[in-house]
């Protein structure tokens, strides 16, 4: 993994993802006590970062193996991001997804041009097993979610933009929040700061109970965490950072921050109110911290990436309710 | 009127306004059965397009007449505009409000630095009367929302930047669909597209009963509305056309379009669902009628404007129960 990896995935993107704008608002600086600018990735393909990632990874293939078609297991944004950039390159994509996902997200996976593959999780069954049972048939090429260095590129690009469009105000120094599962795009975005704006860091940030980087990260071994379900962030919980991953975040990232659900939660509310954004509650992480967590900050200014924006509508409206604020 | 005060404005709004991206899912071109390109100025500053106008007009005064002070009347959204750019300028500012427009526009102009004067909108009492007369006794310059060139010239950048957009992925051709009130940004946008996308067309897009613009386009002359309130699009409701805006409008713009309330919050679920930006129901009109009105429309593509997204928090909510699709 370098930046050369970076700058051609940029390449790759270039008038495929959006450049998401850098937005702000005076309400939120407020409350922040500095002022917060936040990157919008929910306003990305697929509502969420992973299309950066996905796109990366399926035009880095050639052409043979691309035709013969591309793998991914995953019921969330990778899903959507990979099935998205693999219609686009006219792949074939298989999704291997829980017969128990919800049928939303499994309509939406086929409605972006995947052919979805169920497996029974309850049941027992593993979608490596299954998956990769259809992968030798076919000659698929698997797609992993982060620990994947055409991924981690990807995902890389948002850090580069970053970098770009704080110096064009200005802001050339500071931390910049990420919500962080596996560490894609927190390790991506490093790697681009280090080499884009060498005085900008990544400190990844994780909801209560789901902090194995921020522990990995302060103990400097791969930590686990104890639950792998049961949190409104669904979007970012994974069982640990990855091989590839951790010892980029070790050696670039600053320490990990930890927010409670409730904060997660109010800071959707806020980016309702003031950003006229929709963020999950995973994707709020980074701008809960940079609104609630400012005693663990240093410096005039705050990024913060909203990663994602796939909440259903359920849980949107509850956390507008419990903080109308 | 002219693109050249157009291009000016442009020039000052340069580095203050945010250039919004154009935003896009193949989930709304399937229920449109076009490609649908959105302009998303609910991530404008202030939350509308019209900081864009406030900017314009407050920045084209000298400095003894900007020293003075600003007075404007607004349902909301003018009012947050020319707040947010009087105060980045040091310019003292008074804005006239209904009693019912939505608290949160009220409470967000008095957070942005302004004086908020409340009338009696429902009562019969004229905004013009009230801000006129406020701006006599305290030597204050009016900018007027709609009817004020230096207003539309900063509405007309907007169009500006969908020509430059549109261009970038091919499209120079189609239909503008633009949510229209006094037809500030319809004016502006249109003489921004006849210069700069002569093939692409401007069509305001108004709530059912509150249809003057294309009452007038369709008649020859200025018609207005009966009623001046009770819709949720609350936003673009005027009481007809400008006298600087209509003649505009007259020459270059295309027959009006009109959608339900219900089509309208309709479009705001949907913008929630598959672009992740949060609408308000006036600035929704456009969207809905790309969605729900393709009938009147042709070509492959079409463009439209989401204009503001300061809802409060239960009308959105009702939306997103009213249409979980």
């Amino acid at each position: 993994m370098n930046i050369d990896m970076i700058r051609a995935a940029a390449s790759r993107l270039k008038g495929h993802a959006r450049r998401t704008p850098l937005l702000s608002s005076p309400f939120l600086d407020e409350i922040a006590g500095r002022t917060v600018l936040i990157k919008p990735e929910c306003l990305q393909h697929t509502g969420s970062f992973k299309f950066r990632g996905g796109w990366s990874a399926v035009s880095a293939l050639d052409d043979a193996t691309r035709k013969r078609g591309i793998i991914a297991y995953s019921s969330g944004n990778h899903a959507q991001g990979v099935a998205m950039a693999a219609a686009a390159h006219g792949a074939p994509a298989v999704i291997v997804m829980p017969q128990n996902a919800p049928k939303l997200k499994i309509d939406n996976t086929r409605a972006l041009g995947a052919e979805v593959v169920l497996y029974d999780r309850a049941g027992g069954e593993s979608r490596e097993e299954v998956g990769g049972k259809i992968a030798d048939e076919r000659g698929l090429t698997l797609i992993r979610p982060y620990d994947e260095p055409q991924v981690i590129a990807g995902q890389g690009t948002t850090g580069l933009e970053i970098a770009a469009q704080a110096a064009e105000i200005g802001v050339t120094s500071g931390d910049v929040l990420v919500c962080c599962g596996g560490g894609g795009l927190s390790s991506g975005v490093a790697l681009a700061l280090e080499a884009e704006a060498p005085d900008m860091r990544v400190r990844p940030a994780e909801p209560e109970g789901f902090d194995d980087v921020a522990r990995s990260l302060a103990s400097g071994t791969i930590q686990s965490n104890a639950s792998q379900s049961g949190s409104l962030c669904d979007a970012i919980i994974t069982p640990q950072p990855g091989d590839l991953t951790f010892p980029i975040m070790s050696r670039l990232c600053g320490p990990g921050l930890v927010v409670t659900e409730d904060q997660a939660m109010h800071a959707v509310a806020l980016a309702f109110k003031r950003l006229k954004i929709v963020v999950e509650p995973g994707g709020a992480v980074a701008l809960a911290a940079a609104l609630f967590h400012g005693d663990k900050l240093s410096g005039d200014h705050v990024v913060a990436v909203c990663t994602g924006g796939n909440v259903d509508a359920d849980v949107f409206t509850d956390a507008l309710k419990r903080f109308d604020t």
